[in-house]
């Protein structure tokens, strides 16, 4: 067995510490070795408030893993990518479409290893669907993405400025496992976008796809749902109905579930990353994030009331 | 001399009528055998309602050229790509990225030539500025891209609807040249858009770029701009300064004026399109319109005064 990764994360959020921590430290190929962070401090590892300083005090750092907002993510990425590190991005991989086109040049002129998450993508029921779905002609796709901004991003600012997608925050992970799942691309026909009249980025949106032979897709995403939140994507073929629900945790064809496994999407992302950097390979599809630029452009935009964020910090 | 292309437009509004229909006359590697309008009817060839009545009548038709606005353009040029036809789409190429992404595959899978045309690249000094440009490290730029809508897109709704993308329409002729002429990428940092309050596209946008090798870029385009008009492009470097004004007509460095021709940049097009077609090859660069679809994500939108189109046709 090789030497573990030397890995450092920048950005002590909460994704960080649900999400990352507790993988990379279940994974044998990582040692964690620093951290970056504006204001957070982890045990048991060397910590900077900035990557910059992080970089330059400690070279054997070997990979990083960015887990701050998208809108300070490429900078970062592209300095550690220069100096020859592999890098890893928490969803979406930045703010803008361009940006990631440069670090996958960079990443490739570096000769190191780049990969743009999509955690949804590992969720159990996602490889199982896109096998059935594989060779079958798909009639129609709808995805129902709602739940309450306020339980799942208390405070968060950032998701609410340009750049931080709103809504399309978590829809961006129902749209990542509709391109891996389908067995043919969708484009966008049509969508409206509802944008508080406080708020620069949308608290709901409704879009249509179409697709090769007659497919058509309608996504629904709404973070003012209170109560049961909802994460399905169900999909008609000729051949019968797939429902991932969950989130992409429980998939069942027909009404029965044929798969359910608890949530490991992260251990995932880590697994396939250390596959990454030991065949110096790269993995950015930005498809997911192409939808929702294309959703900004082509959408109508509606504004709705003011959203207020009673969670508690400050709003 | 081999046989001219049987070429059919389709969308007979002002850009075909100014520019399409007199470049194809003049060039014999073409032969307009068919025009399919909602309204208009040309002189000397068949004519009817629709492309797809228009291909069904006339299977000989080998070339198509797309000049309708973007919104409708998808689904005419994935029939015409479908039935083995050539197809030239105006800029933009679509209303979404995806759609020109699946119209680029459907074209290879096909054996057939897409060519997504940006005329502004045909401009005569564009070419002679990318030469110049090539190995000088560049400082920065500056577009300037100001004009009276209600001169150039007299009653033309389309443009104000979702899709239809505002000020990018004349905007993205810059970033067309721009993407063209630098020797490395660019992407977007911050953009704002403002956005008439009774329209749904844009009326001006301010946007800033970042480049490898520390380069800004800034780039302020106005439609409410009367007098005269500007269409600039100042690029400073370490060995001097370019400007290519009028669109990219007149090429200067450091104030004297080295290249100045007449505008032909359809002549340019239809020439390119038969190479293209001889070849059987495809053209197409959608990195223009990911800086609009980038913006459109990115951007802060503010809301101005509402805007009449006093031109005369209902407003």
């Amino acid at each position: 067995m090789t030497a573990p990764t030397a890995l450092a994360i920048v950005g002590v959020g909460k994704i960080a510490r649900d999400q990352h921590l507790p993988s990379i430290a279940r994974n044998p190929a990582f040692d964690l070795v620093a951290a970056a962070s504006r204001n957070a401090r982890l045990d048991g590892v060397e910590n900077f408030t900035t990557a910059a300083e992080m970089f330059e005090a400690m070279p054997g750092i070997e990979a990083v893993a960015l887990c701050m907002p998208p809108q300070a993510r490429h900078a970062i990425a592209a300095d550690a990518l220069g100096r020859g590190k592999h890098v890893l991005l928490e969803k979406p991989p930045g703010a803008t479409l361009s940006e990631i086109n440069h670090l996958a040049h960079l990443a490739e002129a570096c000769g190191v290893s780049l990969f743009a998450t999509w955690h949804s993508r590992f969720a159990p029921g996602v490889e199982p669907a896109r096998d059935w779905l594989a060779g079958k002609s798909i009639r129609s796709v709808r995805v129902d993405w709602m739940e309450d901004v306020r339980h799942w991003h208390p405070g968060q600012d950032w998701i609410w400025e340009p750049g931080g997608l709103g809504v399309f925050d978590p829809g961006i992970n129902a749209l990542s496992i509709v391109t891996r799942i389908l067995p043919e691309p969708v484009w966008l026909t049509s969508a409206e976008l509802s944008f508080p009249e406080n708020r620069a980025a949308p608290i709901a949106a409704r879009l249509r796809f179409e697709g090769g032979s007659d497919l058509t897709a309608e996504a629904i995403f709404d973070w003012r749902q209170t109560g049961p939140q909802t994460w399905d994507i169900a999909v008609e073929t000729d051949e019968g109905k797939l429902v991932l629900s969950a989130g992409g945790a429980t998939l069942a064809i027909d009404g029965a579930v044929v798969s359910e496994a608890p949530e490991a999407e992260y251990d995932g992302i880590y697994a396939r990353f250390a596959e990454l950097i030991a065949k110096r390979q790269s993995d950015v599809d930005i498809s997911p994030l192409r939808h929702v630029a294309d959703a900004f452009m082509l959408g109508r935009r509606q504004i709705v009331e003011p959203f207020h964020d009673h969670a508690g910090d400050g709003h």
